[in-house]
């Protein structure tokens, strides 16, 4: 499946909150949150249900983000919902592909790689091998895997992206999902550089996964992005 | 108070969205459904609790869209936790000031006019006394209000609306909530014909007021609008 071309004007309107040069953020990374969301606030009509939200021209957004991230990473829920192939298939007129490196939050090990469309993709060479991070030693080490093993289930995320800058070098991570993922992230107060939402032009309804964290937030740095039918809300925590 | 000035570019986005003539419908309101949101989707930081989430450009809009309805509709909810004015302070460059009757949904019967900010603006000539809509007879009558008695707690949408065009005259609506109202009204299908929605650059969390209604709702016709803080998207239900 190709992409739609980007947006002329997407690249500058998204130029203030892509991530900053690694001096920056010395032990921890760069991080950007990021999801597409219904007008209600829902990323999927219901758990593990994988739903079209974006317009092809905000899909190719998120692509375009995924190229300025070393990383990305995503939960369980979105795992097996999604069965997500997570690289880049946005290239810049240069020719300089980069993929990121998908790291997913598995603590319980319920996800295997192998069959996986993340492992479709890296035999194809299209994609990176995952870091998986798992709640003490992985059941089964799998080739080409990463483990960032945690022994605490409730590992601080600050923690968790210490570690993966200084274990594994990565220095800019997009967190894409899901809802308990992003809701989670939100709370933790320092955590977050940037926000990029997507603001799909439909209404999913009350069973949907949401996006809405247990406390409020106040936002900075607003800046909006109108599409053919989507809208893009680029932010900062106002911490 | 006043308003800020209403924003150049509003007035031609709005436009396919506002009432249209009334011969088009001919017996029931042409029903707009309004809110402003956070980007989770909640109106309110909780039950009862009147929030701010407008910047004062999108506040206008509301006065503007206020001027163009015959009539603006609001729960208990509202009222009792809001105690809003409901007038349109918008007045156009000719100086023709209009301002939409106000009706307010309070079958229980929990809330006086008198003493209420309603009846101040009354008082003052800025705005008009309201139509209750009632379960059974009133309780007390009071000078200038309206009764819309139903006998039934479960009264469809349609009809009330059909009722107020045909008792009241009043050929277009203008729905601006609560949660419960505007989540309900979404449901009942071909009830309405344009939805304007203001979304906040904050996120209320959680233990909002939430607007998602039960089920999903396919949107056409979208526009979207951008000012300094808040996006306003218009779309017609896809039904
Ligand atoms: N529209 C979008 O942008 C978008 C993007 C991504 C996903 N989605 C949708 O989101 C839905 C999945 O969301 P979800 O909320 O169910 O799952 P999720 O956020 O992807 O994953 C949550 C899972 O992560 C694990 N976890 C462990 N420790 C955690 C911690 N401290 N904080 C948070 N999670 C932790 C838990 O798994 P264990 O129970 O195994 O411990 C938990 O069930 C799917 O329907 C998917 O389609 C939408
Ligand atoms: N940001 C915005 O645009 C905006 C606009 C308006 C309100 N708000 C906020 O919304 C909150 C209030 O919302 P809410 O959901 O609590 O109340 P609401 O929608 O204003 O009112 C709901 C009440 O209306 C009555 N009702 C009776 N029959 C109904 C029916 N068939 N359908 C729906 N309602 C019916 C019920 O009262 P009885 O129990 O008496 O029967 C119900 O409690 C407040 O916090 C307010 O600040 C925000």
């Amino acid at each position: 499946m190709s992409l739609a071309p980007l947006r002329d004007d997407l690249p500058s309107c998204l130029e203030p909150y892509l991530p900053q040069p690694p001096s920056a953020h010395s032990d921890r990374p760069f991080v950007t949150v990021t999801w597409a969301q219904s007008l209600d606030a829902r990323i999927s009509k219901g758990p593990g249900i994988r739903t079209a939200i974006s317009h092809p021209e905000t899909k190719t957004m998120t692509h375009y983000l995924r190229y300025h991230h070393a990383g990305i990473l995503i939960g369980t829920g979105t795992l097996l919902a999604d069965n997500p192939g997570l690289n880049c298939k946005w290239v810049p007129q240069n020719g300089d592909r980069r993929t990121p490196k998908p790291v997913v939050m598995d603590l319980s090990q319920k996800w295997r790689f192998e069959g996986s469309q993340m492992w479709e993709l890296y035999k194809k060479g299209t994609g990176k091998p995952p870091i998986v991070i798992v709640l003490g030693e992985p059941k089964a080490r799998e080739t080409g895997v990463g483990y960032l093993i945690v022994d605490d289930p409730s590992v601080k995320w600050d923690t968790l992206l210490r570690r993966l800058r200084s274990e594994f070098r990565l220095d800019s991570m997009m967190i894409e999902g899901g809802g308990r993922i992003i809701n989670d992230v939100l709370m933790e107060a320092g955590l977050v550089d940037s926000i990029v939402v997507t603001i799909g032009s439909t209404i999913l309804g009350k069973n949907g996964v949401e996006v809405s964290p247990m406390h409020s937030l106040t936002l900075k740095h607003i800046r909006w992005w109108t599409g053919t039918t989507d809208a893009i809300m680029c932010a900062q925590p106002d911490v």
